[in-house]
């Protein structure tokens, strides 16, 4: 138990997903529940709000505004791309003694895990008694140490149902269509239109991940036999393939480069793969309805579209996070568990370094032996993280009935 | 009242909308109450059915099923974008008449009116007593005689709900946001993203339709007012924009163009354009965070996003049909009408020749004289159209904690 007592202080970094306020409301409603914690503060644009002293006090909140926000997608409390170092973080402290701050919650993916260790390094070093604490959230799903991350999910089933739709479109008005996916290293995502396969000749009928090199004249043999098959195609990509040698396709064909602080290259925000891809088929297979969409922003934000259990997983891992902080008085990540696969999960607290600015990738066993599809192990592994009531298409089944002239 | 005995068909043509199936069934069920009717037919891919005999007995359907397949988005019965003429006319009348079809109804938007229009004619030259219908569908809402056509309100819901996930996303990650949204001649689609707006600084900021020429140097000015005013601007732009001689930006963009049989040049299906408004920013403004989406195919058949109230009406548009056609012994186009403002529709059956193959355009009133947003005529108009329970975003109300270090 933590007698640390001081004011407890949350905050989000990096892009955001459906269900990030959820977790920011489970830090704000737990925290309320210990005595030691005199207030709780969110830090507006994460660390560069503290570092700005730009905190709004969540304690003077209605819990009926933080229900609301909870169910609103994005960043609540706004988020940076800022990565701290240790002069950064010297500073950061300053200001959190100021306000006497003893609790620190960051809510993010690989790169907020990462200034949480830094974070709760640095506090050690500076002999400043801090309990920080990482609470996972990513869309691609690719935080070490977790079955899954909170805001996959709901980014999922945003995927999910694109594909779906995209199926009775292009079933519609036959030809081909690329689906661009967000998913830097990660094709968890991507993965996840698979999950839009209802009928037999359902597609996405190809599926390409960042975790195996993409290869263009393979690329258009798949398509080519796909088409020939059925008559069309549909294919989703992650926007961080990349070529043998791993350069990003991305970044062969734009040559600029545009990056963030992290270093990662910008890959959202154009359509340009999916035009590339689009240009690829129509000019190697001499096609010609190709279309191609980028998912975009959509995929991450889109009002609307969540997974119920999405949300009440990432509610109870900013829960937890004041819980290992408060009752276990500790520093760490928390990490989702799945002990029972249909369906049931758990909250560790791991050590932040196993987590810090590492990514997890599709294991083997979720991608099919050609590298162009995922395997029913991945379905069981992401069917349930959907949610409830995912919406479920139907196709007429009148019977055909027999020519008269055209015999 | 009509006394011709004989099957009823039901074809769906065009881009496919999020509500047509309910148009299909609408026909189905009412037509099962006439004893005249000895059977509903569905043509399989629209009028290209018809020449190949390639139908589907929609009374052997159970009610369930129908019901199923109604509550899905695009065409169940497929589409096309063939154009008949008059050899093509003669030749679908041989294959009704080998099938004893008297009854056609054709779910579609300018295009497919234009075919039912070329069809009633050829019927009545060629002395072969067939009534034919066209029920209206299309996304863009631009047929004329209609307040609003069905497909548009759930289209629009999506793009509204695009919109609101992109205010939040663009708040937590400042920067600027284009959305580029479907509809070649008219505007109403992109308009819909107005009603996003919630919050004083909410966008979309900007909005650009195809009724206004796109002027680049305005466009950047109009982009750097807002985004000194709120440190942010998302804007959306139609895919049909176009300069003040009428030539689409995209075909300027792209040089090679590509066509449909109806003389369509391609809009779809590429983030081009978003692209090319991107890097105008980019340059023009010197601005380093510009993000462009393009919606494509998602806004018209995501699956899990539509509006109630247009899935009723387009139902509705589908009895309707039949019963002008049953008891009403007359063809035509069936046009929604608005006779109270908030809210309630009726249906009218009105001559071919004023709906076919024309375009409604945004009316003066909907747009704001500086030709870059709505009015609030418009959201008068179109807050009813995306339906009940739309999602509401909120945000953190907790006050701002006064500054210790950098007072």
């Amino acid at each position: 138990m933590s007698r640390l007592e001081g004011k407890a202080l949350v905050a989000q970094g990096g892009g955001p997903t459906h269900v990030i306020n959820q977790s920011v409301v489970g830090v704000a409603l737990e925290a309320r529940k210990f005595p030691q914690v005199t207030a709780v503060y969110g830090a507006v644009h994460g660390v560069s709000g503290i570092l700005n002293e730009n905190f709004v006090d969540l304690t003077r909140e209605t819990t009926h505004n933080l229900e609301q926000v909870a169910d609103t997608p994005s960043s609540g409390l706004l988020s940076t791309r800022d990565k701290p170092d240790e002069d950064y973080c010297q500073r950061m402290f300053k200001v959190m003694q100021a306000h006497d701050i003893r609790y620190f919650f960051y809510v993010g993916g690989n790169d907020s895990s990462d200034t949480v260790r830094i974070v709760s390094e640095q506090a050690k070093a500076a002999n400043y008694d801090l309990r920080a604490i990482h609470i996972p959230k990513t869309i691609d799903n690719d935080l070490m140490e977790n079955d899954h991350c909170p805001g996959f999910g709901s980014a999922a089933r945003f995927v999910t149902q694109a594909f779906m739709g995209v199926n009775l479109d292009n079933r519609a008005l036959t030809g081909v269509y690329i689906g661009v996916v967000m998913g830097r290293h990660a094709g968890f995502l991507t993965a996840a239109s698979a999950m839009a396969r209802k009928y037999e000749d359902d597609g996405p009928h190809l599926v390409y991940l960042p975790e195996r090199h993409f290869d263009t004249s393979r690329f258009l043999a798949d398509v080519d036999r796909v088409y020939s098959k059925y008559g069309v195609c549909s294919i989703a990509v992650s926007e961080g393939i990349s070529d043998k040698d791993g350069v990003p396709m991305i970044t062969k064909l734009m040559g600029v480069e545009e990056r963030d602080a992290h270093g990662n290259v910008q890959l959202s925000g154009t359509g340009a793969l999916g035009d590339l891809l689009s240009d690829t088929i129509k000019k190697g297979l001499g096609l010609k309805r190709v279309r191609a969409d980028t998912f975009g922003y959509l995929q991450r934000s889109f009002m609307g579209c969540r997974s119920d259990r999405d949300a009440r997983e990432a509610r109870e891992a900013g829960e937890k996070a004041v819980q290992f902080a408060l009752w276990g008085d500790a520093d760490g990540s928390v990490a989702i568990r799945r002990p029972v696969l249909d369906y049931a999960v758990d909250y560790e607290l791991v050590p932040l370094t196993r987590v810090a600015g590492k990514t997890r990738h599709m294991p083997d066993e979720f991608i099919n032996p050609e590298g162009n599809g995922v395997t029913e192990a991945f379905h069981s592994y992401c069917r349930p993280l959907l949610g409830t009531q995912v919406p479920e298409p139907h196709r007429f089944r009148a019977p055909t009935v027999a020519k008269i002239l055209n015999r």
